[in-house]
């Protein structure tokens, strides 16, 4: 389950699997400044953003899943809040602003070490076509491209929100988990 | 931001802060493979396990905060899910078997890059002190430690929980930031 490593980041000599003392699992260590490198699951952030009856979604211009649509999500970075994380990735993927609003989903995918976590929020303004997105368009629940999603995270979102009434308020939050590849979402 | 990386865990050559093609901010690149090594915020999940009106603590045998007490809670690994890894801490740090229940809050640490998640859980069994523990006791909220909990984000997730009305049923989760050292959480 650990990624690949072969050097030290801290001194650049070879690392090996080791249970470190008072651990109970393998880590990278270091063999020569026996520096421990943790490995850790990443944080993806998403926002189901709206306008009225309709939700924003991009169709992806990167693989995987070049073609598809999503809702606008992306990897957590440093330095921001996990809200701050899911505007910036509409703006980025849809060029468009957003009152944020609560997180509304989670979803855990212990297969490939992620959590994804969406909000919601109220579309302000303009949208158009990120880097990332070859279209940016709003759609109601029924004109949704349900069979050409590109991820089994963001369908969960979306079904969820719309079974909610499709509304921003609440508080309330959906999870489940992913437990493979193609595998659909189990709801807790 | 980043944190500091010397060397590249693929080639072992010397990396540099560039930011790449395409992307917008700085990343640590390899000079020689040209690896980039992405840096994320770390996920820390706890659990508030209740057996009646009482909540389970645990008094620390570690830096930081040596002394003081914490819900359980540490790092998120590789190949679990969120509530597992709740679930697994409060095993590790308490002794404790939890049947767990909804996610219930979510502290943002960006300064730090963290994200403090927590669940509830009901207690079933024995309890004691596991080995980052001096003791793990049961505590009503007039009996909990106030002024000696280790970390805001905890305290956060207690206050919410006892405002509640103490109870593991609910799906309502509370969210909130904190914004630099020594600081209390901001709730969204």
């Amino acid at each position: 389950m650990l990624r690949p490593m072969n050097y030290c980041s801290d001194c650049g000599a070879p690392v090996e699997q080791q249970i470190p003392a008072g651990d109970n699992r393998p880590r990278w260590v270091c063999t020569a400044c026996h520096a421990i490198h943790y490995q850790n699951p990443k944080v993806v952030v998403g926002c189901i953003a709206a306008r009225a009856d309709r939700v924003l979604l991009c169709k992806r211009s990167i693989e995987p899943r070049y073609g598809c649509w999503t809702v606008p999500a992306g990897f957590m970075e440093l330095g921001e809040s996990l809200s701050e994380g899911a505007a910036r990735e509409t703006l980025e993927e849809a060029c468009a602003q957003i009152d944020i609003g609560p997180m509304f989903a989670s979803v855990d995918l212990p297969h490939i070490g992620q959590v994804h976590i969406f909000f919601t929020g109220r579309l302000c303004g303009d949208y158009s076509a990120g880097e990332e997105s070859l279209e940016a368009a709003l759609f109601t629940e029924r004109e949704i491209p349900w069979d050409e999603l590109a991820f089994a995270s963001g369908r969960f979102a979306l079904e969820c929100y719309f079974r909610d009434g499709g509304r921003c308020a609440g508080g309330q939050i959906h999870t489940g988990c992913i437990r493979g590849p193609r595998q659909a979402v189990q709801a807790d």
